[in-house]
């Protein structure tokens, strides 16, 4: 049971080092990051990957090679609001080092203050459900959908915690599922569509996600598949949990109605990660990265400043 | 546009040809089988595969091995009771040849009886979802749940069809996708965590599945996902229909929890298909291959006999 530490700053501190996170789970394989170029490519093919990673592994990019750099780093993933949020904190503060330490610590701080509120909601034994991937690897320390298991988990509780694989890129096999081995956790792989026979089976105690963003009323845009899982879990009477930094809570997106939502390419369903196509040449896919879960099927959204029950 | 014939008598009649549906959508490739075990694989391994196309193809093994093999045969998939039921009538029989070819014709004709009932539930332009494969290649003709479908199109009416890729075996994007492409249909292939988005997104006027066993209460046992399925579409007020044989109805099953549901192996999950392992090496997978939806979340069930409406 190795750490794993998805991005540090080496001894000298002229290079960053990172899990490259496309080779997961086969291999855990560190690379030392010192050009422009390198740090570039390691946001634009996800080799980092998850928002709040993004944003901590770009704050050290500026340390490291400047602000003049900042436009560069900023471009290699121009939807990822994290990073430029991180970058513009840089460029505007006195202290290089000691800004891009801060963005690294606060953001352990907020997964920590998110884990110890979500602790609150489960209780030793109990089986939890998580799709997707809300764990350290995606943000510094803990995660925040992951973060009150493995911080139980650090406090010698026991879960059964059930891992959607989440297709089509399967986060959840490839990633979450090691993350919460590593930690020390009773992980049972499950594929998405057997959810709600673990649940019908009484299994489940309660379902974790992160969120991508919450929009005003509630409704809470998140990894594709999340919405029909609040639609069983409300039939089990299964609590259902958000779990994300407050600020992904957006008040100037009334509903879910307002998200836009991203479709992505047909390959990913019918060819990636496959040894041969698993579909017939040239089929129609539909393939949205996200779906809005409707603030009705929600239980609590949980941040690092409390838990949120909507009041009806 | 060829047309897969999934099962056929040799023409001396000793053995038996079947198309490996496991090499499906990339390979169509046909195999003859003349020994016990070889048979015996076939079933276990899912070269063939469908409660109905099960039967058929063990009634021509009983045919060429004779009675005595009855058993061993039955033992290759014990939730399939086409299997069981189709055995017990080769046992029973005068003349096996005549008795292994009505089997199969029977098959045809109740296809086409259970298509031409289907037929009525949906209109030209309807949206219809569908999961893992109750087609031709699963049955003799037509199929069960896609007849509908394929006679519609037979008949120049459209639909959109939307078919849940059906993890992990993936029989909707490789098989039936294959299928409804062949009949002309307009398919758009989806993972089976987007059901729920297209359902809300009002795209889907009925959902049409198989079953493998019919519950003298009416719950149905069916691949693993179409449990979650009905859920999702009692939400919407979308139809859910069942289709199949009466020959499925099992009156001495009392309810769905009476149905032993197989569960199959880890590696179906985390490495079957893959060009790489998706999963950390030795995670705990669960892996049921069917599910049980009750009888409450079924529209109708539809057999060759006619359409059944369960009264409340």
């Amino acid at each position: 049971m190795q750490e794993l530490v998805n991005i540090r700053l080496s001894d000298d501190e002229n290079s960053i080092i990172i899990l490259d996170q496309r080779l997961l789970p086969n291999k855990i394989e560190y690379i030392e990051l010192r050009t422009a170029e390198e740090m570039y490519d390691a946001i634009k093919l996800l080799k980092v990957r998850g928002a709040p990673a993004i944003g901590i592994f770009a704050a050290y990019a500026i340390f490291i090679l400047g602000r003049e750099y900042a436009d560069y780093i900023k471009s290699a993933r121009p939807t990822a609001v994290n990073l430029q949020w991180a970058v513009d904190r840089m460029v505007n503060a006195s202290d290089l080092l000691a800004e891009c330490k801060a963005i690294h610590q606060e953001d352990i701080t907020m997964c920590r203050a998110i884990s110890e509120n979500g602790l609150k909601l489960i209780k030793n034994g109990d089986g939890v459900l998580t799709h997707c991937n809300a764990g350290p690897l995606a943000t510094s320390k803990y995660g925040t959908g992951l973060g009150p298991l493995i911080l139980g988990a650090e406090r010698n509780m026991r879960f059964n915690v059930f891992v959607d694989e989440t297709r089509p890129l399967l986060q959840g096999s490839r990633i979450t599922a090691l993350e919460l081995i590593n930690a020390g956790l009773d992980v049972t792989l499950i594929c998405d569509n057997m959810a709600n026979t673990v649940m019908k089976q009484g299994k489940i105690n309660a379902v974790f996600v992160g969120a991508d963003r919450v929009a005003a009323n509630g409704d809470v845009a998140n990894k594709i598949g999340t919405s029909g899982l609040a639609v069983l879990a409300k039939r089990y009477g299964i609590p259902f949990y958000v779990f994300c930094p407050s600020s992904t809570i957006d008040m100037s997106c009334k509903t879910g109605s307002d998200i836009v939502i991203e479709e992505r390419s047909s390959d990913e369903i019918t060819r990636l990660y496959f040894a041969e196509p698993v579909a017939p040449v040239g089929v129609k896919c539909f393939n949205p990265a996200f779906d809005v879960t409707e603030a009705e099927l929600i239980t609590a959204v949980i941040t690092e400043k409390g838990t949120f029950i909507k009041q009806s």
